[in-house]
């Protein structure tokens, strides 16, 4: 589709993010503050309690019992500037172990109760066509974004419906909390030049040692932000243009993931700092689609803390991991089903015979 | 029985605390590095998955398939003193709601999957007969600990036992992890002054506002720990004296619960600061105890993190939370399960084809 119809259709998602529902939360407070426990006493898991009301329209919120995670898998041309050791080959590789169920995904998944599709925004080598694995690629790998435009706006704002389309698919079959999965050999280097442009942070302060490069490797990938970043000089009030410019297909698809899963009043569940930067993309796109993310972990990405602080965003759990995939997310998922069956399941202290 | 009885009898359990298995460690620290994924980019999941080996002798490790919480309930003679401000009578209600379903503890429980079973270490008034509740109890209550002995050495050694017992019952049952819960108003005076003794810190930086107590309370609560640790000079070399001049009945019978639950090769997730009171009267007991333990999360409570600190244990979740009943200990558990399912689940890079 002309650029002009795709970056529409991304303005007719952004407008369906509605607000968060301030009398469900008011009767959430409400309710947590009557509960059977001394006020206060679970934490930030009576704040996600309450969130959840906010964010579904209900009190109590209905725990979530289908959580699914989508790994949004892409590939990236900037893996020409030697950013990362790992062959772009691993990402179709890694797909594939996906679907096989051998990846670190599937393990937790299966530990914790929730689903795991796939979306091939992206990837540089066909996946074999696999009922896990939603087709959505515009373009097999983006450009190398030190030299040029990663995509097009066209192709950026299509991977951004691509990703609006697997969230709906899975909301429509059942899912009713949506985690935030990726895969992308060299992805944190787009993903710290989203980081900088949207939080106006250093490239320095935002890039991480992704798999865990050294330090040449490191310092090179730096200066390949850096560079990007005076080459394209992407405008944050223009988040199409920075996804095409610096970004990957992957993070414009959970970008839209994140979208549309909140014009459904779902909450989605964040990884780590390819999420993060996707999230910065949503939130320019509709800044009222924050109140529907919720942080799971504290990648050890900087770039990953530096998206939390600019969203105002807590995360749930902080365990030094930084592999992606949506591992982080998922461990997170028990606790935000347990903020939504702390409301629901306990009793007041009326309702037990108690005065508070 | 006699006092000699029960406390030959803690010394038994104590002796059948064994090592960790250090080959079942080294075999799953090197499957975790051979594992789809860059090393080390689990994090603290890595570490504890590996822990799980070394505790359950086997690598991979079991993923914990029945789950369950044991709340040791029982009432302190010391809220004579003004500690709190929560009359007696709610230990035994917070005992009938848990019973009844209506406590965070079961809320909790249900969401992430776990059984709740409780033990009536010295409740003052007797719970009401139910399948869910072991009857435990040498007496009513302890006597108030800022005037003589909170209990006898054989009560003390007694309730040790019980808990034991109930751990034995518990895994023999089929259950494959215990987590640490605990119900008692005013429980958190005696768990400061186990915490200050077996720590060697000072009362005033172990001492917590359990429940949320206001600053004259706390400040009465403060000098209740350091008049009692004067009046009673605990020897920390001495676990039964401590429990018996200073502790509560139900933590010497969590105590008893993590040397039984170490003595099978069972994991034991802690909760609050309670069960960290508990964890260091069973690591006096038995040293090698502490490597079955698994911080479940980091209470608010002073007194909980000098008990990490001073076991060397790093919790996992830290959710600014300080409600007791086991809940913040229950949330790790999912982690636990994903942890031991990574060892178990995940392909190697050879056997996923790929070159590591």
């Amino acid at each position: 589709m002309a650029s002009a119809v795709a970056e529409r259709l991304v303005a007719r998602l952004a407008a369906a993010v509605p607000a968060l529902d301030a009398a469900a939360e008011a009767a959430a407070a409400e309710r947590q503050a009557r509960l059977l426990k001394p006020a206060g006493s679970l934490g930030l898991l009576e704040d996600l309690g309450v969130r959840l009301a906010a964010i579904t329209g209900r009190c109590p919120p209905p725990v979530p019992a289908r959580p699914t995670v989508l790994v949004a898998a892409g590939d990236h041309g900037v893996v020409a500037q030697g950013v990362t050791p790992w062959p772009q080959e691993v990402t179709g590789a890694m797909v594939a172990a996906m679907t096989a169920g051998q990846a670190a995904v599937n393990a937790i998944a299966g530990a914790i109760g929730a689903e795991v599709r796939l979306l091939d925004a992206g990837v540089a080598s066909p996946p074999a066509p696999h009922p896990m694995v939603r087709q959505g690629n515009r373009r097999r790998g983006t450009a190398d974004l030190a030299a040029g435009p990663a995509m097009t706006r066209e192709q950026a704002a299509t991977a951004v419906l691509e990703g609006a389309a697997a969230a709906e698919e899975l909301l429509a079959a059942g899912a009713d909390l949506l985690v935030t999965g990726d895969m992308g050999i060299g992805n944190t280097t787009p993903a710290a030049c989203l980081v900088a442009t949207f939080t106006g942070r250093e490239p320095a302060s935002v890039t991480g040692r992704g798999t865990g490069i050294d330090d040449a490797t490191f310092e090179r990938k730096v200066r390949v932000v850096e560079r990007a970043l005076a080459l394209h000089a992407p405008d944050p009030a223009d988040p199409v243009g920075v996804l095409a410019a610096v970004g990957g297909l992957e993070h414009a698809a959970l970008a839209g993931l994140a979208l549309a899963a909140a014009a459904r009043r779902m909450p989605v569940v964040l990884d780590g700092v390819n999420a993060g930067a996707a999230a910065l993309a949503a939130a320019a796109i509709a800044p009222a689609v924050t109140g529907f993310l919720i942080a799971g972990h504290r990648s050890v990405e900087p770039g990953a803390s530096a998206v939390l602080e600019h969203l105002g965003l807590v995360p749930l759990l902080d365990l030094g991991m930084r592999l992606g995939e949506g591992t982080g997310a998922l461990l997170a998922v028990p606790i935000v089903r347990a903020a939504a069956a702390v409301l629901g399941g306990m009793a007041t202290f009326e309702e037990a015979g108690l005065d508070g």
